[in-house]
């Protein structure tokens, strides 16, 4: 016989939308696939005058939240609101009111999680999040079920589409970061404020779920060194390039026994490299396991249909545990155990460093004693000929390992020159 | 309270034994994330001389596989035994015992997969095989459950890892099949017999398990068109780099609502798609789903710990079913459905054709004059003025989307033309 799930969507915006349209549409492969009959029964939001393009003839639509907590027969909620409030207290009391929750809210997951999973557990019901990081791309289930056999040694994610978008324009077509952020803009690849994209602040929140995951206890957001892709000009893209790099805005986890090594900045990665081939609003997480080896998942980050897919495999997962009538025995993340992160002077890089100079003699001559004198070794130097237009010219060089506490102290040796220009920029290379 | 689930493995070759490995170094971290001790009880080999690099202080070692299946204390059998006997009747033995299964075996589960599903599901026990597609690469379960959500449109999988390896020394290093090959054979990315791997029959069985999978219904192995890349020689690997392609060994999965189109051949994948940075021996699958759209899923398709990854994260799964005390509720493939497939005949593509003729006036009129009279139209050629050791010439031609039947009756009328080398090759190009 046929099993029955009830589900409830509070939120009827884009990714909402989505998901409704899935459970309508889908629902015949659904029932197929896993025996199981999905019900849209409820749909919340505040605004019922918009045209949404799904029909929502026999689903019951309101405008108070509560009516989803309070009804006995809804078994899952979906919560599509985003942002931290009012989604926050919307997810918590129905965790309270033991429902099951699915999100794809991952800023409410980063700041909030270790209080979530908490009341989840203390009502022993699941919270599910797995359109949270990489949009479609099942990585949460790979990586807390496909891996669970491996200790993850790396991770490095491009898993903010905005600023991949906006990368490859100028690496390809070579556009400056403001007009590749207006066509992303015109697009719909980029917000109106795209402060929290390109600042790196929204793979940070994602990366703060992947670790958290990766290494079973929770990942304070705020610890973690993030670094955007505001101060990358076309000359930095094109440097890279002839030195055989794309750059790319990296969430990186790199494992220790002693701490964490997690951040966010733009990194120059080898052009050979799978990730280099990842192009403009794609994601990807490339993860290194112990036993696996190098794996890659790839696909769309975001987007209606894309992001309801992974809601909808969250729905099909609870399901099956709901049926079951037990909770998972793998738990998502643990609330009670905080894991402790490097700060960005504890590690070692290789580094990308442009400066504009004006054009004298012996100048590089001096700037690669300063770097000597940090016991930072050069690899290779670019000083180019072309004047600007204020008569400095760019020199970029690329460093050897060297510690980042020795790479900033050396930066502000060489600012105090006067023949040096204070726009500085430092990068970072894949490793 | 922490559960046990106990273990045994048949056949402790270098799968089996990265299976006890992850079993008995990687407890820790298993219990840790599932709650759940798994416990490796006994193992099963007919040779226990040989040194594995593995410490079984503890484990029961046996030479009959019956002392697995009598051992009601058992709950999953680990098969790794692979190709089709005794490895077939002794799964089915095991699902008739009422134990749950793990297998690596694609050829098991392509040639014998229905009847073994049958088994599973008259004595309610489960028969897992995410190892038996690209090796450690968690792509069963994506499918099945990341993508649950979608109708899978279209699959293009690199999934034979020796091919990939050759072809890749080919297409960088500019060596022809046999030198690639045997190197292949030295780095150990190949077997002594390398039939299956370069004939495309591996690729098949691998194929047979995805489709199967997606679409819900038995696939017959034998009706899948397959070739091999041992046509291949370095001049056609060149001539498609300078038209901007990457020759891969696909295994392809393009559905209609009427048939499957399912093939196995060596194609022309354009230079700047994901696919064709899929390099080495290494594995993916490219995925697109109605709702999701693009993904891909790339890893090492073969080795001990790849591939016992795969089986341990199978193990985990069934713990938790077995705890849960009910069966899935998503099936696996259903054996009960058989899945129509287009035969090639039936088929359009775009093709590459490269032929040797002598060098006289008039032949590509001649050439392209019985293309045309099939109504193939070719969109590029290249002749090439330098001679081979016998005065003959190459001609590559590439075609717009034509019927493979047309293309065979083509190639039948030119291989009439005096002036035509018999050995002509007609590739597929990606589309």
């Amino acid at each position: 016989m046929e099993k029955v799930i009830n589900v409830g969507i509070v939120g009827m915006g884009v990714v909402g939308t989505g998901v409704a349209k899935i459970l309508l549409n889908q629902g015949r492969l659904l029932s197929e696939r896993t025996g199981t009959r999905f019900v849209l029964k409820t749909v919340v939001d505040l605004d019922w005058e918009r045209e949404r393009g799904v029909d929502l003839t026999g689903v019951q639509t309101a405008t108070d939240f509560e009516v989803l907590v309070t009804d006995p027969e809804i078994d899952i909620i979906v919560e599509t609101v985003g942002g931290i409030e009012p989604a926050f207290t919307m997810v918590r009391r129905a965790l309270a009111a033991g429902k099951h929750v699915v999100t794809a809210n991952k800023a409410l997951i980063a700041l909030k999680g270790q209080t979530l999973f908490r009341e989840a557990q203390a009502h022993g019901v699941e919270l599910r999040f797995e359109a949270s990081v990489g949009g479609g791309i099942p990585i949460i289930k790979s990586l807390r079920e496909g891996l669970v056999a491996n200790k993850i040694i790396n991770m490095y994610g491009i898993i903010n589409g905005t600023s991949n978008y906006i990368l490859t324009r100028m690496h390809r077509d070579g556009l400056d970061f403001d007009a590749a952020l207006r066509e992303a803009q015109t697009r719909g690849f980029a917000e109106a404020d795209p402060t929290l994209d390109v600042g790196g602040g929204d793979a940070a929140h994602k990366l703060t779920i992947l670790a958290s995951l990766a290494a079973g206890g929770f990942v304070d957001f705020n610890a973690i060194p993030v670094e955007g892709i505001t101060e990358l000009t076309a000359l930095d893209i094109n440097f890279a390039k002839d030195f055989g790099y794309v750059v790319k805005l990296l969430a990186i986890y790199r494992f220790s026994e002693e701490k964490l090594d997690l951040r966010v900045h733009p990194t120059l990665v080898p052009g050979d490299h799978l990730l280099a081939a990842v192009n403009n609003e794609l994601n990807a997480v490339f993860i290194t396991g112990d036993y696996v080896g190098d794996t890659m998942f790839y696909g769309p980050g975001a987007g209606q249909t894309p992001t309801a897919s992974a809601i909808v495999s969250d729905l099909v997962d609870l399901a099956q545990i709901i049926q079951s009538g037990k909770p998972a025995s793998i738990p998502t993340i643990n609330p009670e155990k905080q894991v402790a992160l490097f700060s960005l002077e504890e590690i070692t890089n290789r580094f990308y460093l442009r400066l504009f100079t004006l054009d004298q003699p012996g100048i590089l001559a001096q700037i690669a004693g300063v770097l000597g004198r940090y016991a930072i070794s050069i690899s290779s130097v670019v000083q180019l000929e072309t004047h600007g237009e204020d008569n400095y010219v760019p020199i970029v060089l690329l460093t050897h390992e060297a510690s980042e506490k020795a790479m900033s102290k050396a930066i502000m040796a060489i600012k105090e020159f006067p023949f040096v220009r204070p726009d500085i920029l430092r990068l970072r290379l894949f490793k």
